[in-house]
């Protein structure tokens, strides 16, 4: 399959090589030039916009990092929307508004042109090995279309409906019970810690009985080791996803009691300076408010 | 061994099976003398009061409902305290204050008479299988001491920490943890269900991904299936347990904010006359806020 | 003084009324031209457009309902922003966001014009009896500049800063303070109510005792009586506010947890049904949270 | 009127003092002796236990701090249920739970004793003025009889129902919209305080316009004024108010989210060293929250 990728960022990257090693005839573009040398290397076609790029493919794959970007490179000029054939797919990978999504779905449509949301669940180097579970959503016959390109960089697809904006909707949900899951164990440890059984000691006890899924094992080690520097995933981006759920629940009308305190621990790391701190520090506030000095 | 056990509920019923099954020497006493039957055709002795079953006994094991009962079987009259031999052990299981735990600790001490918190985790069937999870914090030569009784009940024990209030708060830990992952998972319902993805979509993504731990699996089906009647564990049973998780946290000075929307989700529920409806039935409130007729 | 006001809705047309009274020279455009009708048998000239209104005013009065319309008159074709001569002065009197209040004073600026944001507290008929309260924030030459304008319309200016987003601020604060003492008063009668006193009674002791401000009284009343429809001021905008709330606390980072509680329950109220009803209609949700049925 | 007046603290003393004022014959009783010297300086007698000071008594009242120094005086030995005489009269005026107020209702009713409970708004300076509010909940013929006392130290009686439990509630109501105000105060000053706006200018707007009531002016200037040392009312004190507020919701089933926002801020103050400031130094805890130092 031709496709074109736009945004060379870590996870854009990773499913770049991923794809080129599948045997796909790849082009990509990225904003920062520099970043497309090594894939020119591997043999991909380097694009000098997101409409040249796409201008051939039969699928437009873009990784960019918030709404911002994917509507700059979708209906900027010299954009996606632009360059892209009458009955080609764009696919956003990225983690995006609903709202967005369904202006993508509206505004391809009416240039002839088909969509997917296809966001991601795992981290890059869970796309370099191939491992990602990808949440899809649109036309069934599009989602099977892309399904060479989901096998390249993921390990399991699930299709949760036929209007694109669902798969965002089941994207934010993930994150969101990954931030509350964080929170909870800040909760328990705080309330643990200061009945003297240490934090190590109480995520044992959960990992080794009932709460043994990766969202414990992964994000209670990142809070038990307080090693929040340098950051895997930043507070600043834990936030705007948190706000994307909650514009979601304001779009949807449905009340997010845990989603608005988990809002509020994100302001506050923000205020508190931990910007740029790993998202995973907001499992350490619940003992700040139990003044428990970490 | 000889072991008295006190309260022969469902729970303390099946722990009371897997004694005799182990081949201890056991005594029961329980409130209502009919329950006692099955296991006096065991070769079980049956004792008229609390303090007759432990006079004779290395370890006097508790199981009942809640505070209230667990200071009538001990120190009201004829209660353990008083027929507890200088040197014997008093092990309660049940789910009880950290204020009782440390109450139990300082008057057993008085008497010369040894004290151990073992909240488990399980259901009776769990206990009926000797696969509980057991909790345990005291002094560590009492511990090994019960290490046989333990052998009998349960697949693993957690040993938490010297003061038994410990092992009190680790339990109130797991169980605000089945709470608030129910609420999770209710607000995650809530939000895909208004974008159009049902439940059981949403689950199978979770359970399919990151969020496979048995409180994913188990709480899900329940709150997917929407059978809260008969209950297995009724909402007004989780309420005193989120009242203990709370009491603990004003106790040690620390908030809780899960906790404690956890809190009035419970007290809506029995506001709306679901007390006796299976507790699962709490992840279903998120939709009602978000009008979705269940 | 030469005066064009744009947006003739029941705000707008008081205020128009009151400047006319007043003495002022008026221009005046409205989308729907039907409404101008009144104003120019009153003596005020018609303009076509906004950008006409204000070609020869010292004076750009802006009262439209929301960001998108504020944009739209301002930014739009043929809008203020255009008309506006160098050294003009562009007043926005409408609930805006710090985000727009902000861009409004960069613009503004940057073609050498002038701007400060005045919102009001007070509803249409204080507008009437020139009894609003105005929170003027901007450059102090200007907001003296604007005196006789807000002396016609208000009973009291507050010059809370020289950044007109302050003013914005403190409208957005006061608009939080009237939400939660209606959730305030919400949870009291749900309390006092199960306990079998009622709600006209509870306010009583309230509003003859420490808590007998306007903003106790008025909503106060409102709830107490019920009548919700037809709506004074509708769910719909007061959920408008407490959006614009939000986005100001996560653009100065500061977690706003009674503004969280606040939102889901205008939230719910949408989800329920009651967009259209008198916002007031919040301050029943405890009630129905505790079963009583309203 | 015969007035057994037990516990002299602060509130108690100057209850006293407005009672032999009024010309009542009046017996004191304190666990301190020393507190009562000055009584008998102005006439009262001094008893050696609460059941010798109300033996003669019409009626017996109760002003000590807390549930446990009110069961003490009460049902303890030598206590005031012991003592009063069938047809007897005992008012409780501090701030008790819902259940005991139950329970003494219940309990005096067995002895042929009448109970009310009477607790009040305002502070020792209010009480010393004869310028308390007074909610007054039992049978009417026992508030009319209780009328004497009431109007030597209160400005105004809410009678609120024939159930005594029902004036506890509405003045756990009252204390509730104090410390939520005291919250929404918070909140607003970080929000302003992070725009710029001081939060004295913020203050004003409110006491100027719709929110100035004693409520705001009074808490709103400690808040301000940000001298928290020595306390009025200690954070220790308002904390267990709001247990008591938490605990009558529970028991009569009623979510209170503000209410639980609030105990949370307690719990705060109390980990991070503030239990014995002022309880209006929650109002800073939104800044520190939003990362400004106080």
């Amino acid at each position: 399959m031709r496709i074109a990728l736009t945004g060379l960022g870590p996870m854009g990257s990773a499913m770049a090589r991923r794809l080129i090693a599948a045997g796909h005839d790849l082009t990509v573009f990225n904003r920062t030039a520099a970043n497309t040398e090594p894939f020119a290397a591997l043999g991909a076609t380097v694009a000098p916009s997101p409409a040249e790029a796409v201008k051939t493919a039969d699928i437009a794959l873009t990784v960019v990092s918030d709404d911002t970007a994917t509507e700059a490179v979708t209906f900027g000029p010299d954009g996606v929307a632009e360059g892209l054939p009458p009955g080609g797919l764009h696919i956003v990978a990225g983690t995006i508004s609903i709202a967005l999504a369904d202006r993508l779905d509206t505004e391809h449509r009416a240039r002839g042109q088909h969509y997917i949301s296809a966001p991601v669940l795992g981290r890059p180097p869970a796309a370099e090995a191939g491992q990602l579970f990808i949440m899809a959503a649109g036309e069934a016959a599009q989602i099977a279309r892309a399904r060479p390109l989901f096998d390249a960089i993921g390990q399991r697809v699930f299709e949760v409906g036929e209007r694109p904006m669902q798969a965002n909707t089941v994207k934010l949900c993930c994150n969101f019970l990954i931030f509350s899951t964080i929170e909870q164990m800040g909760e328990v440890f705080a309330l643990a810690g200061k009945a003297g059984v240490e934090r190590a000691a109480m995520l044992n006890v959960m990992t080794e009985s009932f709460f043994n899924a990766p969202v414990h094992k992964n994000y209670g080690k990142l809070v038990v080791d307080g090693v929040f520097d340098p950051p895997g995933v930043k507070v600043s981006l834990g936030a705007k996803d948190v706000r994307l759920l909650l514009q979601a629940g304001e779009q949807l009308a449905v009340p997010l009691p845990f989603g608005s305190i988990v809002r509020d621990r994100y302001l506050a790391a923000i205020a508190q300076g931990e910007k740029d701190k790993d998202f995973a520090i907001l499992g350490r506030h619940a003992e700040r408010d139990a003044g428990i000095e970490s």
